[in-house]
């Protein structure tokens, strides 16, 4: 296969190993360049400069990096996104804001498929402020939908999460659709983004969303736990706060006054002191992001998930594999689902093997292709390993 | 000064240079062993095992360290801590679940000269569950003692939040007694020890603590922005929850169940996925102050705030300078803190002279004693350069 983007692939750590990599969408790969500035970074910045480096680069740092996410790869104007916490940290601090933002409404709307910590957050949420969640039922040939969306929002509705891609069948819903159904009810919506920032192109600004919230450590390649970044539009930053009220939120950090005062903008969302040394390896990423383009990070996303997907009809669906994903390109995030009875089994074998996709029940293997560190050739190799297992 | 430790001061970046650094209590150096540890982590671990470093190591890397953080430096029995999150959001955590502990109850009891962040935390928690803060004014000579808080506890009292040692004066509060006065009441404690861990030996089980949390990066040397540990008594453990249902403090995170159910011991306290990288640095530290033994270290501790105070005394008093720290030993954490009407000046001075203490309103100068980390001889440069400045 032809990929313009292949010199690329030499940036990350290990990308010349034989290890078929189809995790990217769990764990994204290290790049180069992040080995030697984590080192670097002890050496110079945080030994170097020491206290001295919160004035002149760390406490601006979520900020500055929320906003280079935001216009790299969010379709997101300056002022809105920062990184903080964990994505399940993030999620209480929004679900919060949104409920306490629409008083007097009494449900969650979010679709059984969602990703369980966001099930779990608004489960948590709605019973902390009285609220009843409303499931939403997914065909999970189909994914959420705007129509599904609609039945089930009212003037009851103060929220409505989903996730932009889902993270079993990587159905890409349609965010603008949803989000207009959502405010159509007078409710506010929610998206998570962690199985598209970095790889699908985002719109938030375009789509009028209200919050969003997406981890680092997938297609940002941030390393394992590095913190999330949340997303506040613009119109919503003087009337909403979020209750984990910390001194990085507060009017003046430092002045260290006897009452807690929001600060203004999106700086409001953070709590406790962020995670510098976690931010190292996402800013990489983002930066190689901004070089690349993300429509052509999406380009190749597109290519990568279409051959794999042609090589599970050639090769493994006379094994009984079927495709769990959307067919068309349109409707599908990053990552390829491929479904058999004995899918448990056939992963572990393929950990054996140096082949490393990931399982999710009942009976999906999940083909995670990230587009800047993934081959084709690769794929071809991964998909032959699924096959000489089943035959 | 004989200084027993001395040789340890070499394991440090930047101890070589002749900065003097008085601010290791808000940002402890890096060891020279993290600047290679966390290069290596990016190509051998992170790059190199990819998503099998969650089953590997990573997943229980919160309580691995948690105990050893635990053992070392808080007299904690092993499945009581857990590294997660930052304060802020900890504080959060444990004060919720608290006030949930004590239904019935209406007060929060929690002193003036608190730090801000447990102050807002404690504002926002009362606020939003219908309690009252009930606040104890202290003397900045004598901080916060047993004798004021049972004059402010009660059978209205849920919860009293002190710190061990404060972040303005370092008055090192007697943690048995208060923690026995609250229980007296019928209340749980949550002690703060963010300026005590890896400085002043902690004895949690010992004194019957109910809860605790401290962050990573002053005395622990984890880098900005490290993420912190929380301790909840093994007595609390099977029936305290706290709100921010996430994925990995349910009872099987990669079972992806339709409900939350928190899972058994320290774990449910975790939300998000661990900050592993941010882990990294702080457990070099752990092992570098188990290596020592904690007493050893707070034994170099009292001997450099003795020899601040000393200094101070002989010459700054002409100058103006007063002492706001306790002179006795026992009653003095980690650092000492000298006022002054003009030491935001000096403090701005100072900084250009490349002597970094740190400034805390009103006039107070934090001579931060980093243990390990400082010389006798530091002390006497920076205690002479604001003498000069001062003359």
């Amino acid at each position: 296969m032809e990929d313009p983007l292949e010199a690329y692939r030499d940036r990350f750590v290990g990308a010349d190993t034989d290890l078929v990599y189809f995790d990217g969408n769990s764990l994204g790969r290290p790049l180069k360049v992040t080995a030697d500035r984590l080192r670097d970074f002890v050496v110079e910045e945080w030994g170097g400069r020491l206290i001295r480096g919160w004035d002149e680069r760390w406490f601006d740092l979520p900020l500055t990096l929320g906003d280079e996410i935001g216009r790299v790869c969010l379709g997101a104007g300056p002022g809105q996104v920062v990184v903080a916490d964990s994505t399940t940290v993030l999620l209480y601090k929004l679900m919060r804001a949104a409920v306490a933002a629409r008083p007097g409404r009494t449900e969650i709307v979010i679709d059984r498929d969602n990703f369980p910590t966001d099930r779990y957050v608004a489960d948590g949420v709605a019973r902390e402020c009285g609220l009843t969640l409303r499931w939403v039922e997914v065909d999970r040939s189909a994914g959420l939908t705007a129509e599904l969306v609609a039945d089930a929002v009212s003037e009851r509705t103060a929220l409505v999460v989903a996730s932009h891609v889902a993270y079993r069948s990587a159905w890409l819903a349609d965010m603008p659709a949803i989000t207009r159904v959502a405010h159509d009810a007078g409710a506010l919506v929610l998206w998570d983004e962690c199985h598209s920032a970095g790889s699908v192109p985002v719109r938030l600004d375009e789509a009028g969303v209200d919050l969003a919230v997406g981890c680092t450590y997938k297609y940002l390649n941030g390393g394992p736990g590095s913190p999330a970044w949340v997303y506040v539009a613009e119109r919503h930053l003087d009337s909403m706060t979020q209750p984990i009220q910390g001194w990085m939120g507060n009017v003046d950090p430092f002045l260290m006054g006897p009452t807690y005062t929001p600060t203004a903008g999106i700086r409001r969302f953070i709590s406790g002191t962020p995670a510098v040394v976690g931010m190292l390896a996402v800013a990489d990423m983002v930066a190689l992001v901004d070089e690349v383009g993300i429509d052509a990070v999406r380009a190749k996303s597109v290519g990568l998930t279409e051959h794999a997907i042609a090589l599970a009809d050639e090769q493994l669906a006379e094994h009984g594999v079927t495709v769990a994903s959307p067919r068309s390109a349109e409707q599908r995030g990053g990552h390829v689902t491929l479904h058999h009875p004995d899918m448990a089994r056939v992963v572990a074998a393929l950990w054996e093997r140096d082949v490393i996709p990931d399982y999710r029940d009942p009976g999906g293997l999940r083909v995670g292709l990230s587009p800047l560190s993934t081959s084709y050739d690769e794929v071809d190799r991964g998909i032959a390993a699924v096959r000489e297992l089943l035959a």
